[in-house]
């Protein structure tokens, strides 16, 4: 059966390749991935699949940082003067840019798979050996780019979608294509968790190109390790005054922001386990001779667990409101990202990893690493998980060019095929026609 | 009349050099003054003046930083075994130690005097230069000395008070002297000042050896620009745990007091006058390898005016408050001194200074200079003020030998007798029967 | 006398008002006057007058905050489409602004007026009840407004070249009107006191709208109390690193400005007088999970008395450089402007009253305030003064609409003429060809 | 041949428990260890040990934290006065409180086993819960006393003495039993590290009473995760002055010491591992009203790895001289610990394995833990290492009556026993005489 996945697969390489490329060249931000989804949306459409979209499938009481109305409107437009599908993109006004495709297929296991969909704040690379720049596909947005390989995910998750509705008398079962908007910052996924759309999922398997498989062949079929973290941006309100004439009349918001730096990093080490702090921007103050009567930071707790990250929150929060008593100012704190720690099931993963076995490309096969970093998707993996269901996340080798959210960041495209080979397979064996 | 006065005092010359001397001899800290306060009350009251002591002229409420039970005992069996006398000294139990000698002289003005008799806790000296050593009248208690000039306030006082006896066929009215504990550390005389012993009195007058008055002969008839200031102790709790283990179980009370440290330092400074603000002492944790579960600080503001040092002494308490809740500790807040400011009237000053004008001895007569450091009597001078009446307080110059607060200090013992002859003729200028 | 230079002026009115409307429309940052410079010089070379400009009358050494080559290449084409002279221009090139007219009238003393010319970084307020927006006049360069009344100075300063030509023949000596770039900020006048420019001159009189004279009618006729300040730039460079991954690899550029912040608040109060520090901007960081590897602050201290600004600028510098070795990063603090103290000579002071008197429209004649802010033209007071000379300081009463730096500034346009009436017969009264 | 050991040591008990209480009742600081030492050199001569003792086998360039010479005297007179040898003591004078016994026979291994000797700074419990009170051998010298097991680990040396000099003819081979005096604090196995006494020894044992072996029966044969640290006090020096009068006149000590306990707590997390910080005291100024000059603060470093200690030594040594600087005042920073990290190596745990499972009353044998604290028998573990011998560290267990380092420690006396026999075998498995 698998010879037939690889020739199908083999025989679309210039589609996969070629939706990377484009949006590649149209990245957006998150909540404002208008183009994207509803390309994406067609795709699945001309295909066959059911599709779920904007608030079916977004509890909007768990979306975070959405862009402002301005930003949005912007984002919009330029989404259709750049070949967005206007009918399709009303249904995601006002930042509720999440698609999924569903191919209901017989009674079977329920499978998901999870791809992100968003560009990162990076002005991209103008060096000639950088690829895309070269190949004239590198971004058209000035200031986003896909930096993060994301357009290969969504590419795979193309890919695959083609593939599986040609293997249907294969198996039985539920599939699910999630295209998450807004995996950067952490602010999309919990959304998603948040509404029904993972009831009654078996397995939810999810990935990422680079990492931890920095060559090309390599395939990690389980991550652990994922960092619990929260995006919080705190914003002090005091009062401006003349700085000579009547310091005392001022509230000063600097003052407190300073405060809170010291105290943020000197935030206990934990005996549990490891954590992390950063006040990452600090704005404050308007002029010299003006006590500063505005201060803002942008924070990130992290922790190995989610418990120790809601520690690292916890404290966080009550050193920014102290500092702002402490100075007669207000602090307004804001969750702008959120995401908890998780962990790949093994019986998953010994799965996945049987199935690389049968895939040639892959020569370097290591059964699980630990991510370092932060993923949303986490979100999924747990309610899965809580079910009953199992969750595994896998880590796709590549030559990298560069580090992930670096300008020059490229990977190797042809190991966006193998990965497809992969999902595709995966999804043959977990739900394969006991009867056929 | 002033002849009189003068011919008077200077018999009296060794036995006010002999009282100074004495109480040199056994310095008494604030509210423990029983030795002090009984061998005065046993002199006022030899003399033919009513006494009024302990709770008779304090009230409770606004007594601040006694000394704990075990010291008030402590001190008090060393008084007895000082030569206090006993039964004078039970009317004083607890820490009650202000004395006040009332004469009621027929229809006049009612003039008080205040004089305080605390000493500080400085080791005094043992070099043989140092006159009190090389005469053995040094300290006799470890610790405490009369390093102000208190003592010699005290001399000033009961030689006064025994010429007013000797004059009163002269004048009209109600003299009373007041012996006030606790001056240093401003923590005594707003207890006297909240009694009603200074009711009904129009005049309230006191003075200070030495502060701006740097030579014998001089004296400045009157004083302003006495500082407002709060005396501040504030003592956070956290939690402690081992500082390898699990340092996040603890609470850290060090980090809330150095917290409190720097934005104390920080407070702004003031478009309306001069302020001040001082973190004295720092007392922080149990052991290396502990995160530390207490820290105790000794805080003073102050202010050019009343008002300015409430700004102070308020977002202090601000910051402390803010910093204990920072991590997650507790703070308690103890006033243990307070002081507001005071200035002299003008008709009285003038009054002061025709007086000193007739002493041979005042060869430099200044009328006017600012104190620049805090004097609770201030209390009493606005109540007095409040009701009408007026106020002024003398600076009394005298060669000093070191500066005030040393383990050196010294004055010119004569230049006690020009003090009395002053205030002598001054109750007698104010009080004159004008029938004689 | 008197009532020819009257007759003189009242007819000058439109001319007056014109010029300060001209220079009102088209504001111009410090250093980048060339439109204001050049059109200052062609009404004093039409008048006669002798010229020095540019690095003629400026010390390159002590020019301050310059800005950008690209700002000032900008500034300079923007001029020029707004009608500056561009071969006076090509002079100042660079941004050397200065502009001094120069009238030898025979001997006698040498007098300098002073007048500033620069635009403050604020943008103009569109209200209808702001005469300059409902007249059309205001500024055409957004972002830039004359909201401290140098355009009125200006045009004060053109009334007197005018007029005093026309008086040549009644006195004798040489008149200096010196128009310096830069004031805000107090960036400019240090360039031109160090020149050779103020060698020999007897008096430099100077003056401002405002400020502590707020009515129509009221003039100050001396200033002290300025404010010696130094403006400081400081940039933290650190190392950025991954906040989640390697925090250690990083060097915090925020935790040595936070430090720092907290620091600088927390420089002593100063026995000698009052004194004042401000961190007025700060701006640190590039991404939430990034550690901060750059840190901008603005700072400004001031002091009662140069030496009091001098203490507080060197504490402040070494805070700056610890706080940049604690985290080991480095720090470039740069001085962007700087200002001394300065009084008024009474001599002179009353020499100003006694022409005010003569002056109608004067009806609040005060003889000297204090500043309470800074003013660069300290420089020239102190040069002066140090060779003998005299110099003043007036403060010209005026209805303000707003405050100072404001976005609705404005002062009643009439009250230029008094000012110009008064600097004329002032400069005939020190002048005045005794022979005639 | 256990047999005979086992018999042995239980005939024993009496004697051994009664040395464990005799320390107990006389527990001596670091460095002072007199009496202690004296009578383990007693039992070792009278054992026919030869003796190796103070300086001999102390590098003095090492020693760290030495007490004063007043507590050093102090302490030998209450040596002698508590029954020590004053003819040993005098080889130990001014704090050289080690002693060696070493039994040479015959050519074999050279083994060293090590033994802690001093007490911690805690006043033991008066609670008739605690046995030690109850049975009258609780510590005689207050505030010290055996809180972590010291006193049991010279027991069981002194128990290991006496067997293995009655075991001669069943082995061949060198062995040293060292007494270290200095453990708490990690400031004395590096001084005798650092001598010749290791130079040649094959292995190195050593072991601790409870830590993760918390029941009766149990025993850990290795340990690992010993954490490296330094023990660090810092003095700032500054210069006091009048807080009211003269602020701007003090070098504020405690401003430069608050600045660096939260500079110190903010060292950023580490991404190779886990490292702490803690500034455990502060004790700072003199009196409330005076800028304060003096500041003393005892800090400590850790580290997973020596790497990372001296990571957090480096970071933390560098914010104390910055903070000196930023107030400008002087700081005397001195290392009074330290100790590295340290592995056990497996072959050697295995073959303690092997023998603890010869060992009844060992019923949970566990064959490694981590430490997770500090142990300064490090060094010596390195030292043997890197002359290629093994080490390792046991972890004995015990069923302890509270924590270390609490009052009320205690342990059951019975489980000396077991570690006496374990390491009379483990000598006899390793230097077995093959002939035999």
């Amino acid at each position: 059966m698998y010879e037939f996945i690889e020739k199908l697969v083999d025989e679309m390489k210039d589609k996969i390749i070629g939706y990377r490329r484009d949006f590649h060249k149209y990245p957006e931000f998150a909540w404002t991935e208008f183009r994207t989804a509803s390309l994406i949306a067609k795709v699945l459409i001309d295909n066959g699949y059911k599709i779920k979209i904007g608030k079916e499938v977004i509890n909007d009481k768990y979306r975070m940082n959405i862009p402002s109305k301005e930003e949005l409107d912007k984002s919009y437009k330029r989404a259709i003067n750049q070949g967005a599908y206007e009918d399709i993109c009303k249904l995601m006004r006002g930042g509720y840019t999440a698609v999924v495709g569903i191919l209901e297929n017989g009674d079977g296991p329920s499978i998901s798979l999870r791809f992100d969909m968003d560009g990162v704040r990076i002005k991209e690379s103008e060096d000639y050996s950088h690829i895309p720049f070269k190949n004239s596909f590198s971004s058209n947005n000035d200031g986003i780019m896909h930096a993060c390989g994301h357009d290969g995910h969504i590419a795979i998750g193309l890919g695959v979608a083609e593939v599986i509705v040609k293997m249907k008398k294969y198996f039985k079962g539920t599939i699910k294509l999630i295209f998450q908007p807004a995996e950067e910052g952490v602010s999309g996924a919990r959304a998603i968790s948040e509404s029904n759309l993972l009831d009654g999922v078996d397995y939810i398997i999810s990935g990422h190109i680079g990492i931890k498989a920095r060559k090309s062949g390599e395939i990690i079929c389980g991550t652990d390790g994922f960092l619990a973290t929260s995006k919080i941006n705190a914003e002090f309100k005091g009062k401006s005054s003349h700085a000579g004439v009547a310091p005392e009349k001022g509230h000063n918001a600097l003052l407190s922001a300073a405060t809170a730096v010291l105290n943020l990093d000197a935030i206990p080490r934990n005996g549990e386990g490891d954590t992390r702090i950063n006040v990452g921007k600090l704005i404050a103050g308007s002029g010299r001779n003006v006590i500063p009567g505005r201060a803002f930071m942008e924070i990130e707790t992290r922790g190995e667990t989610t418990e120790l990250n809601r520690y690292m929150e916890n404290y966080a929060e009550r050193i920014l409101m102290a500092s702002a008593e402490m100075h007669d100012t207000h602090v307004n704190i804001k969750c702008v990202g959120k995401s908890i720690s998780a962990s790949s099931d093994d019986e998953l993963v010994k799965l996945i990893k049987n199935v690389a076995n049968n895939i040639k490309e892959y020569t370097i096969i290591r059964e699980k690493d630990s991510f370092g970093a932060s993923e949303d998707v986490c979100y999924m993996m747990n309610k899965v998980q809580a079910n009953g269901g199992k969750a595994s996340y896998i880590m796709f080798g590549s030559n990298l060019k560069a580090e992930h959210h670096s300008p020059m960041f490229d990977f190797n495209e042809k190991d966006m095929l193998c990965a497809v080979k992969l999902y595709s397979e995966l999804i043959l064996k977990i739900a394969a026609d006991r009867d056929v």
